[in-house]
């Protein structure tokens, strides 16, 4: 395994707003995006998890809070900047395995002094509340003093560029200048939180070549001026110690914790922090890392992908989840999705379960706003937002623009309304997998009943009160709009019907008193286990008898067929020519896998014929035009043995972002995707799944170009660890458990690896 | 003569912050740089004529006033762009002939509509306070709404990118939405001058397309946003109005003033302002321009040197006067430097005297400065300010970067004293060419009378109290400083005692009472007229006496020779190889003419022999390295027949921002060379002058390109009309008068034009 396949190259300045997402650095509880210090900011940002706020924005948004990284260095009165003749050797690489960025360039000022600039910055994981850079500079040919300027930004907005849309979140409420050292407070418009950014620059020779010059204090932001005094082949290195709070973690005045902070950081020292901050992404790495051996673009890729998800994970805040772009940019404003439990929760499930169930109770956090949705819709029990914010409350914005360009009203938040079936899915899936009854109790199964009420108002009776439906509905597929019984979240509902049920009648026998009152919490009386029964089994599955294909929602089948006939450079589908894109929902095209997306969650349910019916139905038809798509092909496709595209599906995937083949990368990073293509290299390549009584299954497929495949797993409280070559498949757990290899059950020890020969390979 | 004369053609977007220069409009009130609507802006600005503070800037300095340029069209959410992919037919003229830019440029969204626009921008010279613009849209492929931004940015700051100069002149004191129109007002820090800008948007048809959308009001800066419903293939116009009022001409509630201002323009339309600008133009360009037949490159050249030359004079308004840079930028900080009285004064002297008569009244204005700087440097009388802002007080910046980009002390605010003859120069050609007696009892004569007091305590005696020296001076060749008896400074020292003297005797014989108060006023004593003529008869004026080179001052011939022997592709000569640029002090490599500047501004006192040997021998010695230079030696050339460099030396001079020879036209038009420029064509190839007596005289020569040269000047109340031809030379008077033809005198009737065959050409 090379150390080229943790390290990721930026490809120069004419990309800079792609890398400012894909070079962000985030540990959860904060992200910087990924500014290149060496040229102006083309969509920078700072975003603080669960900072959210409305103003005179449509809906509320993740804060784009104020910017603490300007950072500007002046030879001879020339800013260095990477676009500029004078530079050369300009490079800037993202190091996933130590969770930094680092910038070189060599700077020829048009006097004809030369100087040479080495650049690194991390968002410490170990203490939330600290980022630092370390910049270094050499004098080649001269020795003079350079200007290095660092400022703290509170001009910026959300949506900038944006004339409609564009909102200052914000106001600034102080600046302090600490001198040296610079700080800057902000309060939000509506929800009063309060924000605090603070940084210092230190030498490390205590100051003597370095003197701060100038202090300017803006109405909204602050900067200072220090001089460093160079010698002709010289090097010297400063740091840039940052700090930052907000009232929602840090009581009292902030702009004194963030004081405090910097004194206590530069004690600390740049290295004692890098060196905890490594500890602890060596530590992530050892429980998330996937290796991919004869793959190099693959394995990097793929780690790009797990990098970011992993960044972008609550640290210990079960207040705030994931928005669908992570915490790396404004788009999609910063909300919560089904994305997060469908796509990125497995990922956490399965390697850092503790995050798994901050995920969940950020659910349970919004289970107010939660009723006060179903209330609305004219229903009890709780409806979760389509796109959540920091309250629960649908945050969905209700106008949009197309494909076209039109000005269109979005019926997701009306309608959208599977989300509820999905939070219930991920419940349901963290209690097998971890057999968590403390949560169950505490808020699983209270979720579930208030989820299981709101369906049971929702569906419509037929005429008989026997067959019940869900109309107008929006199933995962958004081409198809006001849609009746769609399959996806009628087969999910029932289900979900069926496991509340189950574990409802468990805890009653189980534990009669914590049921009784969990049924009060939730509002829920006995009697409506009846009707869930009913609806659940009088819930319509409409399926054409002859070929066995789910019909996706009632009368798809009748609409207008354009066979897609051409794929674009990234092997994405090209619109059919004479497709009308303003009018998707008249043709069968989909967005993205609806019925098959049953089949990756639901794999039990199904038998092996019906799913291979109908992934060759609906992958023909399917635009891909969610970045959730492909992720979901692979897998299933390879659960069904059709490996041919899996690999294609699969790269497709990882490089979402990569390749920016959505075109929004700049926009923040595809979190969803990269879940997904955690769940295509784990579930699909690696074949492993818990069978419905959670017991750990193993059937991997390795395409050509790989030797072998790495990952580990954690199921209960065993951790698994899987190696795929092209011979044989090694298991090992820390807990003796049972575990079934290409379909044969095994009891493995603990400590004792069990290599079984590889029942399929390419 | 083709129209093509008036056009100057935009090189794109590459070069924007020239052009932000280049196409700048000016009225002497104000002064928009030439934001490109269709690009960011590099170095924008807003200039008011006088509006000077310093907040923690180094010195005083012209304020970049809040912008009210803000535009941005947007068709279907992208901003059209010049230097995007999408742009096509892009094209940016200044029409220099009616005194506005039109830009257009096709733009293609992603979405693949196409929209034309023209776009028209004019700063009013009928109305000073009035800018506006005309935008007209065409959709070729498509009917949907675009939008347009217009804000005015209150956020800039001078010295923007500077870290240590850069200096926010002002706060914002509020802003005001009229729904639609806009406003800003500010008051800068010190002076505590108010400036309101406002605008708003208004289309031809009422209204009925366009509809304000959304209005943001910034802590810096206000915005509104308009809806423009568009119909494939039908053009629509909308206008942008303007109004700007300062407390330095106007007394109360500025925003009021505006709001009324829009109102009346409105009323007025955009077509009655134009129309009034343009006339007002069209009568400013007869009375200024210079026709060159047979050589467009010349001619479009020159007039874009009158243009900007003419947009920077004060409007009636004699509290201020024109500074190095025009109006145009934020290059010298906006201060007026000798420039004004040498090269810019007697264009418009010569063309619009009324104009002249205000940039002297602007120096009387600074008197008391003038006498504070004097008493600063232990001397009585008035010492007039090397760099000059609003009240006349030395406001020379302390501290420089040399050529090596090395901090260095500036002594020209010290000791480039020549300033204050450079003045009773301009007095006292202001005096024969118009005769204005009046000014000279006001105005005129108290100024050269405490400018001799200054000089009589400034000079130093020798021993023996019969010579006298000027010791530890910068003469115009700024390259050697802390010289003593600068030959320049010396002879028009001597000069102006002179003609001090002489007119303060015809005034004591003619009006012996106005003398006495003038006498009083400047806080002259009779007794002090002794001791000026024995300082004048005593001025040490050192001289070769076997060659008759004037030395330039004393021990100048003792330098380093390092003889220029290659020149750029601009024909400017290039640094000697093996000069240190940081010593030029120490060589006899001058900047720009000194001694032979001496034979520009008093030909009459110099023989025809000692000239030209002088010439000789400084022009091989000069660097050309201030703009001001070739213009000199094309105009002396020519006067002493030299004429093969003459044509050369123009055409640089006149190309100075065009081809950007000095390397810093985004700063500001060098407003001098400008001058210079019209000195050159009307005095040099025109070979105009008057003599001592003030009776002009005409001695033309053309180069081989020009088949005529053509010109007006005024000299007292009389235009003289002039046109040299190959063959012959046509003047034609107003009024009688003695006029000089090629050497011969001629009597010339009121409107009767006398023609006479040419002297010399090439």
């Amino acid at each position: 395994m090379t150390r080229d396949t943790w390290i990721l190259e930026d490809e120069g300045p004419a990309a800079a707003a792609k890398y400012e997402t894909l070079f962000a650095l985030a540990n959860g509880y904060r992200c910087l995006r990924g500014e290149n210090p060496f040229l102006a900011t083309e969509r920078g940002g700072s975003f603080i998890a669960g900072v959210f706020d409305k103003s005179d924005a449509q809906v509320l948004e993740l804060v784009n809070a104020p910017d603490p990284q300007g950072l500007k260095v002046y030879l001879d009165y020339e800013a260095v900047q990477a676009n500029e003749e004078g530079a050369k050797n300009y490079k800037r690489t993202l190091d996933m395995e130590r969770g930094l960025v680092e910038s070189a360039i060599v700077f020829k000022s048009k006097t004809g002094n030369i100087l040479e600039l080495r650049h690194e910055k991390f968002v410490s994981i170990a203490n939330v509340h600290r980022w630092a850079e370390r910049i270094t500079f050499k004098a080649l040919n001269f020795s003079r003093r350079i200007l290095m300027e660092s400022t703290i930004d509170g001009t910026g907005c959300n949506a900038v560029g944006h004339p409609l849309d564009c909102a200052k979140h914000y106001e600034v409420s102080g600046t302090h200048g600490f001198k040296p050292g610079i700080c800057l407070s902000a309060v939000t418009n509506e929800r009063r939180i309060e924000i605090a950014e603070a940084s210092v620059i230190a030498c490390e020779d205590q100051g003597a070549c370095l003197n701060l010059l100038r202090l300017r204090q803006g109405r909204e932001s602050i900067t200072e001026v220090y001089e460093l005094k160079l010698e002709q082949g010289r090097e010297v290195t400063v740091w840039r110690f940052g700090a930052t709070f907000c009232s929602r973690e840090t009581p009292g005045f902030l702009a004194g914790a963030c004081e405090r902070e910097l004194a206590s950081f530069r004690k600390d020292g740049y290295c004692g922090e890098l060196s905890a901050h490594e500890k602890a992404w060596h530590k992530k790495w050892d429980a998330i890392d996937v290796r991919i051996e004869g793959d190099d673009l693959a394995q990097r890729s793929l780690r790009f992908n797990l990098f970011h998800l992993a960044s972008s994970a609550p640290s210990g805040d079960s207040r705030s989840s994931i928005g669908a772009k992570g915490l790396h940019g404004e788009g999609y404003k910063g909300h919560v999705f089904w994305d997060t439990e469908t796509f990125m929760f497995p990922f956490f499930l399965h390697t850092q379960a503790e995050v798994a169930r901050d995920l969940l109770l950020y659910r349970f956090m919004t289970l107010e706003g939660a009723r006060a949705n179903a209330a609305a819709s004219g229903c009890q029990g709780a409806r979760f937002a389509w796109e959540s914010a920091d309250d629960g409350i649908e945050t969905t914005p209700r106008w949009g623009v197309d494909y076209a360009g039109n000005h269109v009203r979005i019926w997701t938040g009306d309608i959208e309304v599977h989300i509820n079936a999905d939070i219930s899915y991920a419940i349901l899936a963290y209690y097998r997998a971890t057999g968590d009854r403390v949560f169950m109790k505490d808020y699983g199964l209270q979720m579930l009943l208030e989820i299981a009420r709101f369906w049971a108002g929702f569906v419509k009776a037929d005429t008989h009160g026997k067959s019940f439906s869900i109309k107008n509905v929006i199933g995962p597929d958004e081409f198809h709009e006001h849609v009746d019984d769609n399959a996806y979240t009628n087969y999910l509902v029932r289900w979900a019907f069926g496991k509340t049920l189950e574990i409802a009648g468990d805890f009653e026998n189980e534990s009669p008193d914590s049921f009784a009152a969990i049924m009060e919490r939730s509002g829920t009386a006995k009697l409506e286990f009846r009707r869930w029964k009913e609806v659940s089994e009088g819930l319509l599955l409409p399926k054409d008898e002859d070929t066995g294909v789910i019909e996706q929602f009632s009368g798809y089948f009748g609409l207008k067929e354009y066979p897609i006939r051409e794929w674009d450079e990234n092997d994405m589908p090209i619109w059919p020519a004479g497709l009308d894109v303003s009018k998707l929902g008249e043709t069968t095209l989909i967005k993205q896998p609806d019925v098959v997306m049953l089949f990756a969650m639901l794999p039990e349910e199904f038998p092996r014929e019906s799913k291979i019916v109908n992934y060759d139905f609906y992958e023909a038809r399917t635009m891909h035009k969610s970045s959730l798509s492909p992720s979901i092909y692979s897998m299933v496709g390879l659960s069904l043995g059709k490996t041919s595209h899996a690999y294609r599906y699969f790269l497709t995937s990882i490089r979402t972002d990569l390749d920016d083949n959505q075109g929004n990368a700049s926009l923040g990073i595809h979190a969803a995707s990269m879940g997904g293509a955690w769940q295509s290299a784990v579930f699909g390549f690696g074949g492993f799944s818990l069978d419905a009584k959670g017991i750990p299954q193993f059937d991997p497929w390795l395409p050509e170009e790989w030797t072998s495949l790495s990952y580990a797993v954690k199921v209960g409280r065993a951790e698994l660890r899987v190696r795929v070559s092209r011979e044989s498949i090694r298991v090992e757990s820390d807990m003796s458990l049972k575990v079934v290899v290409a379909g044969r059950e095994i009891m493995l020890e603990s400590g004792t690896p069990g290599t079984f020969p590889v029942a399929k390979c390419d």
